[in-house]
């Protein structure tokens, strides 16, 4: 399997979204169903005293009006939240009450009648004052939600061998997903249970949240999901908490309960991606050669944890960027806050320290008067490097990919801009990040594939990967198809229901092809097996002399010859049944943390970037000319997929570099729909060129594939923001790099000379002054609100 | 696992059911859902002219009328029949056109509206007219539907050791399922296909009907069971017809499609059980020995041949009755006739031939004077008894049932009525009956039950067989829980779903309990085996030594001990998931056509039953006094529900034997609703005592299993007439034994004074004049509609 060619399929969910078939959980209706609406109160930190509902029960078609009193289960959902808060809110998104009627219109009127009594209580704004004396205490003894350390070598012993030390300090704002689908669920009471319908990256997971929530037993809890219209790793968390909420008001009233979010809900209660302040100290000799680094991070939970642990985490184990350095200790710590809580936002962790390390960098390179490109080249993860965590790393890839940006992206040829009044500037990055969970989780990494095959031929494929619109399926129908020689359109997938399929864990972290990819060729082998066997008895041959191709199967001298199907009418009258069952488990990892190390992941990837940009100097808008994607994406199944994949991150990343922030000011959420969260559209491209690469180095898995899902979101901040420093002379050191911030870069520049201008020719990348070794007293270190403490 | 006790457990499905809970198909409702009406012509044979429907297409709300040209798939269902008529009607249910309608009384109005010319043809009413010179050919160049055959030594030869020779002939009537809920189906057009909504026996065998009507391949048509509102063995053949043409309209329309039946439909359209009209033949030496027998049947088929095949050959091989006989000839002739079809009903061909056989042997013990339970245990099978199919019997527990018969019926005391104006007489009967599809079916006989467990420990349940109401599910719920040791409310079947669950066949010939128990029990050790190697390994013991009990693992010292749950939590992090998969087949058996002899089942159960009736004198009615039914049913997993099938099978047996029977008058169907179509109460039984007998011989299955939702049916209607018999002196021969059979047999009895009233001492069942040796000359021989030819 591993060498052969994999033809790319069209998607197969695609035919249903296009003509309007496909139906999403708000197409969804049940003969009776309620409408619940959420009650907040617009404060983030109060403590409730009472709530009254006797206005709201007055109008006629309000059924009920729930309090935390009213969950029967634990109100406590696995995210650290509860279904409704009971004694206090501690964000302005908290939910206080549910109110259910027979319409939504009439559920959003008694939701303003609900009168809630609250004491205002003092409240934590940013991570710093999280720590500062007298401040409220928001969980258990301490506001410091986690810490996490990675420690290498003796950090003092590698600066004193520095020629250079530059300390820099950068920031990434609060971002999310955006998908255009706002979150939601219906939940229908059963005669053994309840139904779930919500959209969702881990059904499996949403299954055992609400059934802790209703006091259920988790096979009681049927999860089942619709057409999902965008999640990019988004709806997860909020889901918990809406499906929670709707089962509790479906389990009282015996009616099936409907709650979906609109936008502004979603900007005021759904998860975040978390904000970063990251501290970082770098040590390297004249050649370029790094000696030490010192990473120290604070990160802005919000007011629970959800997956805080295992985003900071991640984000530790990736700190120092893909680079092979002795000395390293890195401290990331996440501290609650009353702000929306923020949550594993696709990238989970990488995007903010890759923006962080890799400006670093470019920043180091200029220190020391060094091509980016080679400085990077110079320090890169190599086979057998040692990370920062001690891990031994096998099949890199980075050199290849450096190789291939340089071969593709013109960095040294000197950027015009065509028009008068702008300015263009090249910029490049590199990454490395850990694939599938890692070991920041404690099960085991795996997935399963069932296949049945019907009487005629036909195949009816099972995994518990959900599907989350980035065409996950179509990989493992690739591999059945491509295992048992059937053509795709003899296969389907179906649907995911959690009362069926086997637990494959969620759509997260990048690892659903490499999971299930592998678990459907199991199967798929599984299923050829036992066809195989009864085919080559009948024919007295050897089962190994089959080959199974063209929707057919016959002998290596192609003596013998049978239709699938007629070899599956064979089988019927021999086998009890004609399947396949296949589970995949990644190789187990490890993390000791007692010593901070470990091998965090069992495989990688790379990638490598380069962006040219071009800036309006009278508005600071900045349009990407060209960018060029280079990933190790391991073995290609779809390529139109995987660069749909590229380009997919990279829009997102795109918005996360130049507009997208939630703006939340003293607990309140500013950015309430997307006239205030702004997000970039397919015209925000010029010149677009996702390279999938696939390398020498075969992966870790027997399929030989990767993830791509996340890498892809990380490498495009840092090489835009180093284009934009190309250009101006100027660094922004915070995210995102908006009109506001780009203006005063670009005054900055105009005050240094700095400026990249049409005329110019193109700044020697390899001058430097050298002056400023620590880079301490740099003006242009920080344009954007101060210094990020 | 054999010889262990398992508890009976409450039925899972009650609470659903009994609070309403539980969806019928007629209870959903999906968004823009119409309504499809079928068309039907008042003829029972015709040629289709034209078809018009421009009156019923001006209706405001009428959205199509389809006809045989809209079948895009193939227009010829499994069970032989045009899911619309193309060229001529053949019954006077057939289809011929579908209005598809807003709402359901608009298609009722507009079908009427629906114009058909057409031509009647000469028609066929019974099988002795479809083998009449002239007679119109309904299908190919024969109405021979069937002929099956047994042979067995030299029935001449046979004859010649005989000391008399009896000829009998027997009639049974069209009958019919009558579950409370009539057919029906949903079809919801998907973005990949379509889903099926709709109960039924054989949710594949629905799949694959109505993806060939479509012209779909079979994984793209999904047949989602609803609960099920009685089937007994229906909701077969009728769900394939309703099925595919919801599904028709469903795909021309691309809206959700739903037809279901009025009962004056299922009367007319739907299923019937086959009218048999059997000829016996048996010689016996004076001792009761007999000799020979030979038997010829005819039997009315229908308009198409349905399951026709496997009934008449089922009632070929079991005709006999289960008596050891060296000289056989069976031969049974399947006729086509322009009556709604003959299928499937409950018994599948034995509740007929075990009527004649059962009468006649009470007969022949009469002419022979000698006790009826004596000659039947002269003759019974035993163990390594040569069936009519020259099988050799193993697990033979027929002598126990008759023992147990004599021990708990009082046959041989003399039952006197309590009222003036009645009269009692007991009667007798036993069977043999084969399990599950038998030889007639080509595919192996198999079920899969997977199973998935939770991390919470509660088990969700996987079964491709469906769940007819009768509490199958059970069965895999308690086997699962015994080999686990975990308590019934851990576990949960999932509603079946053609989407996800393995093809384990159709619920019939009585074989769900063996196979999906037996599946079952594979799948639980399956999982047992994972689980218990994780806990062994953690506990330094040998997998061996633990012992499943009380929601428990623990060492059989009981040293260690761990809950079932924390086992679970600790195999997760061990294991890639924690599941079980079981497939189970019965041993195969074969059929030699040539010779017309083979191993029919792979084993068989045994049943006798003993009959007290009380007549009343002036109306004929007749009433179950006391009814003993005692079955081997293999190793009895939960005695109520085992209790529940003999009883709900008897119930339908007494409706055969005294009240049901659909009407056909020239092609024309008389009984169109419960009022002219009478089915028995719980009150038309006094006293009825289901006894469920664990034979010493164990089963061919490793469960000890055996099958009971038909054999139930069989013994019941030659016990009551045998009973009538005995009562009046009179014997009934065809059934139903209805109102004016038995007043004229009463006033037969009169005439003959043969009467046993209430003052009379019952007649000593000894007592015989053996003045008509070959019974051709009896009086009372057929005292319904004269002869049965």
């Amino acid at each position: 399997m591993e060498n052969e060619k994999v033809s790319p399929i069209d998607r197969q969910d695609a035919y249903g979204k296009i003509t309007g078939k496909a139906k999403y959980v708000d197409d969804l209706k049940f003969p009776g169903m309620l409408y619940v609406q959420t009650v907040r109160i617009p404060v983030p930190h109060a403590r409730i005293l009472h709530i009254d509902s006797s206005e709201a029960l007055k109008l006629k078609g309000v059924v009920r009006v729930l309090t935390a009193k009213d969950v029967f289960g634990r109100n406590h959902l696995p995210n650290d939240k509860p279904v409704l808060a009971a004694e206090a809110v501690k964000c302005t998104g908290d939910g206080v009450a549910l109110v259910v009627a027979e319409t939504k219109s009439l559920a959003l009127k008694a939701a303003k009648l609900v009168k809630v009594e609250y004491e205002e209580l003092p409240a934590i704004f940013t991570p710093e004052e999280a720590f500062e004396p007298g401040a409220p205490i928001l969980h258990g003894d301490s506001n410091c939600a986690i810490t996490h350390k990675t420690v290498k070598g003796n950090i003092a012993e590698g600066f004193k061998e520095a020629d250079v030390i530059l300390e820099r300090e950068y920031a990434t704002q609060r971002a999310m997903h955006a998908a255009i689908e706002p979150d939601g669920a219906i939940v229908v009471p059963e005669a053994d249970g309840i139904s779930v319908y919500c959209p969702g990256k881990g059904p499996f997971n949403v299954k055992r949240a609400v059934a802790a929530a209703c006091g259920l037993s988790e096979n009681r809890v049927r999860l089942i999901q619709p057409a999902i219209g965008g999640a990019f790793g988004g709806k997860d968390c909020d889901i918990n908490v809406i499906a929670s909420r709707a089962a509790m008001a479906a389990m009282l009233t015996g009616r099936p309960c409907k709650m979906t979010w609109s936008r502004e809900e979603v900007l005021l209660e759904g998860s975040k991606r978390h904000p970063f302040k990251l501290k970082y100290k770098i040590g390297a000799k004249k050649n370029g050669h790094i000696t030490a680094i010192e990473i120290n991070g604070l990160v802005d939970v919000g007011a629970y944890i959800t997956k805080s642990k295992a985003t900071i985490w991640r984000a530790t184990v990736e700190a120092t960027g893909p680079y092979n350095i002795e000395n390293v200790s890195t401290t990331i710590v996440g501290a609650y806050t009353n702000n929306v809580y923020s949550d594993a936002v696709r990238g989970f962790g990488s995007p903010q320290v890759d923006f962080a390390s890799e400006s670093l960098m470019s920043e180091l390179a200029k220190e020391l008067g060094m091509d980016p490109l080679e400085i990077r080249r110079l320090n890169a993860y190599r086979e057998g490097s040692i990370t920062a965590t001690s891990q031994e790393l096998k099949s890199v890839n980075l050199i290849e990919c450096l190789d291939k940006l340089e071969q593709v992206f013109p960095l040294h040829e000197k950027p015009a801009a065509l028009q008068e009044g702008k300015v263009r500037g090249r910029g490049i990055s590199c990454i490395f990040r850990g694939e599938a969970n890692g070991a920041g989780v404690t099960t085991l990494d795996a997935a399963a594939v069932n296949i049945h095959i019907e009487r005629d031929g036909s195949v009816t494929v099972l995994t518990g990967i959900a599907e989350m619109g980035q065409g996950g399926s179509n990989i493992v129908l690739q591999m059945v198809s491509k295992t048992l020689g059937v053509s795709i359109d003899h296969l389907k997938v179906s649907p995911l229901d959690t009362a069926y399929l086997p637990d494959s864990g969620a759509t997260v972290g990048s690892r659903g092809t490499i999971t299930s990819g592998n678990a459907a060729v199991v199967a798929a082998e599984d299923a050829k097996i036992r066809i195989a066997k009864v085919v080559a008895e009948a024919w007295s041959v050897a089962s190994e002399e089959l080959i199974f191709e063209n929707n057919s199967i016959f002998t290596k001298n192609k003596e013998k010859q049978i239709s699938f199907q007629d070899a599956i009418t064979l089988c019927y009258t021999k086998l009890p049944g004609v399947f396949g069952y296949g589970w995949w488990s990644l190789p187990p990892v490890w993390w000791d943390f007692d010593k901070n190390c470990g091998d965090t992941y069992a495989s990688f990837n790379y990638g490598a970037c380069g962006a040219e940009v071009e800036i309006d100097l009278s508005s600071g808008k900045v349009e990407i000319i060209d960018l060029v994607a280079i990933h190790d994406v391991g073995r290609v199944l779809n390529e139109p997929e995987v660069k749909g994949q590229i380009a997919g991150g990279a829009s997102m990343a795109l918005g996360f570099t130049l507009t997208e922030e939630v703006v939340i000011q003293k607990g309140q959420v500013k950015t309430l729909n997307f006239d205030g969260y702004l997000l970039p559209t397919t015209l925000d491209f010029h010149n677009f060129r996702p390279m999938p690469l696939e390398p020498k180095q075969p992966g870790v898995n027997p399929l030989g594939v990767k993830g791509i899902g996340e890498s892809s979101t990380a490498t495009l901040a840092p090489a835009v923001i180093n284009a934009i420093e190309n250009a101006l002379g100027v660094r922004i050191r915070k995210l995102p790099a908006d009109l506001e911030s780009v203006f005063a870069a670009i005054q900055e520049s105009e005050r240094l000379g700095s400026i990249n201008d049409e005329n110019q020719q193109i700044k020697d990348l390899r001058f430097s002054s050298l002056n400023s070794v620590n880079g301490s007293e740099e003006p242009e270190r920080m344009l954007k609100g101060g210094e990020t403490q």
